[in-house]
């Protein structure tokens, strides 16, 4: 694998991670393909210190992991393993099939107040209707609308000619079938859009009629039985773009696409089937015949009894599903009856998008508790505590003096970049000022927002501005923190110290740094790292839908 | 084509277009394919009234007009004849493929306020974005978050993680190459999304800068000279997934789809290109190095110049375009410079729909316009006036005492009725209520909203309601109006009364009503129809985009 003799060349440069190539911020690639000589080759080439460096012909240097390089290997695209990488996630190579009697234990669900409290069972949620294709929450409120706030716990709302949200109950002068109280059998909505809402919600809020129960069919699953029992009317299905209508007094949409969409490897990635708002499909009298067989018979394996999950919906119940894969269903209901459900739409880039920084921030949360409880358990350059007690009793100090949460973290995690980097503490005590303050500033930010890591970065400033405008100040520092403050600058000077003071985040670094001072104490009972971490997973989940611009 | 044993049986049913078949109101199916039997058959079918009858083995009868089933004649979706057919119109088949030459005598651009004003303007601005892929609106105000109002003239704003809108200028702390005055080759936005956004506006606040030149490039023009100059190179990348990805603290989006996808029948229908956030492609060697090479070689043809439209935007223009299609870029421009422009995204079906439902308005108008010129001119029944005089003059009337846009429309057309119909206007002086209120309302909403129909459908009702109510009013009833009293059910009793004036409409029919009754002068000089048709656009236009929940 490190002889790049066997690699692609143009490939290799295209994902060159330097500086020049790469914009350090965004990851983005600063280049364009076109930029690359035509000739480009691999002049030399050594592997060191568990890096690949290579010499361009055209004179550019890069350096590759070889753990980057392994990860690399080809993931088994050719048709001998096709089907077996997850891609992108919305192919049935990432899917697990199911038919009804896999629920027969329960559905995959969970209570609304735990999908917001908890990111471990928010994730579960989410990869639920990735990897099933849908989740139910229990008891969400029945308030009106609410149905907006559960799709923007995972995403953004897709508006339709429905609206915002829709209200899926009887109405006097339906434009759509679902507005009235007959049965409706398994069907995508939608499928006259194009881009079609990939994701669905239904919030029950009143379900006090006879009848009225829901429905759902893995059409993927259905999709893989037709492929099974009739390959030819399948490969038909995949090639047939099929004309979808819908028509009101303010709209119009109409979009054609085969009711079953296979990617460029073959592999099923979307359901459309919906009877109700097919079109005249125009094709020779012999290739109507063999598509509405092969419709027919698909339609046939969707009815079949082991397909149809069939549960009820109570009032606070909110179905998720993935509109490109299940088709939903109701029985019909009686006309007296009160049912009354608010639906709207929303996309699976977006739930995925959430997952993926969900996971991110367990990862983070386990790589702090490790660091607190591995190397936080050291000594803290030479005070009494070790650095993890140091730094959560700064954590409970910020806490006690009602600090907003983002200050309480702040506390907790000020010295993190005494963890990381070649530097380490015992060298700042040794003379070398190790920029930890901005070391883990920057690291933290990765998952934290500035208003955590900016009072981080400025907390040993802070000091230093502390010690030029408060002489007690200085007066009541420990042996070691004067020692440092000498290798970090020494008091600033009247200038600096007004700049300081006119940075944003200066005031909380301040405050930061009181708790940091005041947090050495050996007479106290220091709570474990597990004690703040909903804190910080609070934190962490309010940045993680895109509100970051 | 009438020969029924010509057909496909099952297509021909499913296509039946009675009221068991179809919910009348909505046009929606009310069976599933799998309701028919398995041994459908036509039993007998005969050709008369330009219809064909067909009754179905399992004693349904069908009803289908002749020129419906000559329209749906096979549409060339064959290999002889692929491409032809618009389809949804998202493939190559519905575009003219462009070089920057051909709009050197200008760009598709109409003036914000023509846009606003007139449907036809509208209408053309929502065709060039569908057919080339873009427009320019000239002079819209250069407001904070007009994009969106810009959007909302004919679709939704698709929210992502950039927000519902962004700020394309020079920004601290990019998270994206966009926000900084660096120079950004052809490429598409958001590949890493799926669905992607379909559509993008970038309207000019503010470009005082030095370069900051925009760019287009018909990425469709680009893959079919792909596809001429080498097949190989294009088959490969319709074929070939490439992983896209994006990722900042607060997001995390992957999409694995090829750079040209193509419909089933092999028509280009989108376009993604971005080597910023293209991911590592895992596969072998020798697949990368063709993938490479095709890469690299329909890069080279984006670049050529005879594809680079460039122009400048400046404040007040917004472009609107397709990206599935066109690949936007950028000239690097003078940090210093001020330069702001503002974007959103929103997706192709509801443009498509605004323009179908303009199309349908334009359509309406002229049948009216024809109507009014035509049958119009005709005696009304036995008045001193035209069927057009008449109803110009009740809107006249109607205007003069203050109404709203939509009684004046509603005084305006309260006798379309007349026109249509198997009974005719004549029958009723003869003594047959041709309830043409009912016929009027029930064919004019297909286009206006209740506001202008209902008073119109009770205006017939309202006369018969002040005959009861208004000794005086009937007293001063025209001779001819009189007649039709009577068979019209004479004055209503006084419980029917009591029900009328309980309806929302009551008030507005009544009006409608007395400007109908005054409406019969001969020493007026009554306008043409072409005075009420900008009204008539502005109602049509106001419930366009889906308001109708």
């Amino acid at each position: 694998m490190s002889d790049p003799r066997a690699l692609s060349g143009y490939w290799l440069r295209d994902n060159c991670p330097c500086d020049e190539c790469r914009d350090p911020g965004n990851g983005q690639k600063l280049f364009q393909i076109t930029d690359l000589p035509a000739d480009l080759a691999v002049r030399e080439s050594t592997e060191r210190d568990g890096h690949l460096a290579v010499l361009w012909t055209d004179g550019h240097r890069s350096r590759y992991p070889l753990t980057w390089l392994a990860a690399a290997a080809p993931d088994g695209h050719g048709p001998e393993t096709a089907g077996r990488h997850p891609g992108d996630h919305r192919t049935e190579a990432a899917k697990r099939l199911w038919r009804a009697a896999d629920f027969a234990a329960g559905l995959p669900e969970a209570h609304w107040d735990a999908h917001l409290a908890d990111p471990a069972e928010r994730a579960a949620v989410l990869r639920a209707v990735r990897h099933l294709g849908f989740a139910v929450l229990r008891g969400v409120p029945t308030t009106d609308r609410q149905v907006l706030a559960v799709a923007r716990t995972f995403g953004h709302v897709r508006v339709t000619n429905y609206g915002e949200l829709f209200d899926v109950r009887v109405e006097p002068d339906p434009n759509n079938l679902a507005f009235t109280s007959a049965a409706i059998t398994p069907h995508t909505d939608n499928p006259y859009r194009d881009p079609v809402p990939t994701l669905q919600l239904l919030h029950c809020l009143e379900n006090a009629a006879e009848g009225g129960d829901s429905g759902l069919v893995d059409g993927f699953a259905a999709a893989d039985l037709l492929r099974t029992e009739a390959p030819e009317d399948f490969a038909l299905l995949t090639r047939t773009p099929v004309p979808f209508a819908f028509r009101d007094r303010t709209t119009e949409l109409h979009a054609e696409r085969p009711l079953i969409e296979t990617d460029a490897l073959g592999r099923i990635r979307e359901i459309r089937f919906n009877n109700r708002s097919i079109g005249t499909l125009r094709l020779p009298a012999a290739d109507l015949d063999a598509f509405y067989a092969a419709y027919r018979r698909f339609a046939a394996i969707i009815l079949r009894p082991e397909l149809q999950l069939t549960f009820r919906l109570d009032p606070g119940d909110c179905l998720v599903f993935d509109n490109t894969r299940l088709l939903h269903a109701r029985t019909a209901f009686d006309h007296d009856g009160h049912r009354h459900l608010q639906g709207c739409y929303a996309d699976l880039d977006s739930l995925g998008s959430t997952l993926a920084v969900l996971d991110r921030h367990t990862e983070a949360l386990d790589t702090l508790q490790e660091l607190f409880e591995g190397e936080g358990a050291e000594e803290y350059l030479g005070e009494a505590v070790t650095q993890a007690e140091h730094m959560l009793q700064a954590a409970v100090l910020a806490h006690r003096d009602g600090a907003p949460p983002h200050l309480v973290a702040a506390a907790l995690l000020h010295d993190v970049g005494h963890f990381h980097g070649a530097v380490t503490g015992a060298q700042l005590t040794a003379g070398t000022d190790n920029r930890h303050s901005h070391t883990g500033a920057d690291w933290l930010a990765r998952w934290f927002g500035p208003e955590v890591t900016e009072p981080i970065r400025l907390h040993v400033a802070a000091k230093r501005y502390l010690c030029a405008v408060e002489p007690a100040y200085r007066a009541g520092l420990s042996e070691a923190s004067e020692h440092t403050l000498r290798v970090q600058g020494g008091p600033m000077a009247a200038e600096e110290a007004a700049a300081f003071a006119a940075l944003p985040a200066a005031a909380d670094a301040v405050a930061v740094r009181r708790w940091d001072d005041l947090a050495k104490t050996t007479d106290t009972d220091t709570p474990a790292f597990d004690h703040f971490r909903p804190l910080l997973a609070d934190l962490l989940s309010a940045g993680a839908i895109g509100t970051h611009r």
